[in-house]
């Protein structure tokens, strides 16, 4: 099969992989109806992680399941499924308190940029759509795998709901479906902190009642300025970079939550500050499992369409332009067509 | 008057100061009961906080009020009342939020290691008890002033309850008292952490179903074994450095809350760690005047005792000895009186 592979930092690689088979009774071999690039891939692209060696790329996954082992018992071949990025039992005492990324069993799937993928723990792991959905609606169970699920689980951190002001840091694709997560969770204003036009219009289309082009200490002061001087209630951390984080903590009444989503690269977080700030923290590698099978009813029922944040569509062949455009921020994410 | 003052790093004296009158219109004298010296005072009395010429000492007290300020409606003189080291309005947004440390109105209350104390914002700050009590209940009362208003705080940060397991970090007063708020909110099983035979005592007279007197990384293992292996539900921080914070973090399970109530020192919490922890954290100054009413009634009723974590009384006058038998560890809690 086709596969995207990074050698280096800005070498991305589409070449022939081994096709994977069953290696556990537990696994299932998917056939991907798309995949996409994340965010999360830019930091190695950009050699901001390490890269050791030839890595195969690509965590987000939906698709037909080809083929599944012999102690698969819900998931069968035919299925559509969408998965996450760590497979889970789902049965476990960390699965059932809702962390299926924190499951005491948990493996990661990688080298989803591919034409095949195989997932461990099929069970636990994937959730099947009602039926073969239509084309229109893949990239939105796409979406469901990675940045929908993430956002989601920010605005989940961050006590996003009714009589809520709630603000996202960060205008990639897991900030702009936080705002449409808020807006679900019935938030009353949601400021969306981005300066970048095709960016702030797509927020506003998901339920931003406020766009704050101002960044840091001045970011703050504005949110300050929108909610009577104490700051919002609930702030989505996007990003992971110190500066976003100490934003996101700044920009939070006392009391109030941060929920951060941004994997977190070189932040230290100042104990004595955090402590005066009074803010609830959460956040973590999203527990997208936890709220697919809500998502995906949603989708399937046309009331939310995640999958707009994918302006760039390209055949899996062109990964490298893929990441090029978001690299240089051409692109919020790309749609890679197996 | 006679009260205490912080000359130097392990320099305190008693003398006198002028008494204390009513500034603004808001304010309360009191004549204090009793007073004590808080773990926080060991900071700059150990020179890890700076002294900055000499500082009147002391913020925990309970006593008569003698006098209040002509906009003052709901405190009155010849009430016992009991308040905590920020003066809060109690009606502002954030108050109400049940955050009055962070009030848009906090205020200070220092030098309390005193015969008299100048209270801002009495109707705000000051909780009266249903009559005069007698004698043995002061210490309880003085207590709920801050370290078991502190130690409930971190017990309700930390969502100890029904079918929790909690650990708290910390074997002051604090912790001790965590200890007893997370017996009185329902948790099921309680750590303490603790290698003083009598802080040990006192815990399981609190409410402590077990011991771990290891610390550090030997502590945190010690944890997990104790639950199957993912860690406490609930972790109180009672201690305030990098050691015990990360303690309390790796104590943890996905999904857990650490409260932390322990004035941060020299803290900076790794972002990455603290991103795959998954732990919620929360935690401050604790909002004593949230909890008040509750506690009052409860001392009030004798269902808890607090006051035990005073194992040493001594008069105002040698409040040096008092400082030096914490500092060395040779009290809990020193008790001065007037």
């Amino acid at each position: 099969m086709r596969g995207a592979v990074l050698y280096a930092p800005g070498d991305v690689r589409v070449e022939d992989r081994d096709d994977p088979k069953i290696i556990e009774p537990t696994d299932a071999i998917l056939r991907l109806s798309a995949t996409c690039v994340c965010g999360s891939d830019l930091w190695p692209y950009r050699g901001l992680d390490d890269v050791q060696g030839p890595s195969p790329m690509g965590h987000e996954y939906a698709g037909i399941v080809q083929e599944v082992g012999s102690e698969v018992t819900t998931i069968r071949p035919g299925q559509f499924v969408v998965g996450s990025f760590f497979a889970s039992d789902n049965t476990c005492e960390l699965c059932q308190a809702g962390y299926q990324t924190s499951c005491v069993h948990r493996e990661g799937v990688g080298g989803a940029q591919a034409e095949l993928l195989r997932v461990p723990l099929a069970d636990g792991t994937l959730v099947s759509t009602p039926d073969i959905p239509t084309d229109d609606l893949v990239p939105s169970f796409l979406a469901a795998s990675d940045v929908l699920g993430t956002g989601w689980f920010g605005a989940v951190a961050a006590e996003a709901g009714p009589g809520k002001t709630v603000a996202v840091v960060g205008d990639g694709a897991v900030g702009l479906l936080a705002v449409l997560a808020a807006k679900q969770l019935g938030a009353e204003r949601i400021i969306a902190m981005s300066r970048h036009a095709p960016r702030q219009q797509l927020a506003r289309e998901y339920g931003a009642t406020d766009i704050v082009e101002a960044r840091g200490e001045d970011g703050v002061a504005k949110i300050k300025e929108l909610t009577n001087g104490l700051g919002a209630h609930s702030v989505i951390e996007a990003v992971g970079t110190q500066e976003s984080m100490m934003q996101a903590i700044r920009a939070t009444r006392p009391g109030g939550h941060v929920g951060y989503v941004g994997v977190a690269h070189s932040v230290e977080l100042p104990g004595a500050e955090l402590f005066f700030s009074h803010v609830h923290l959460h956040g973590g590698p999203a527990p997208v499992r936890r709220f697919l099978p809500e998502l995906i009813d949603l989708i399937w029922n046309r009331q939310i369409e995640p999958g707009k944040v994918f302006d760039l569509t390209l055949p899996l062949e062109q990964a490298a332009e893929g990441y090029k455009a978001m690299d240089q921020r051409q692109a919020i994410k790309v749609l890679l067509h197996p």
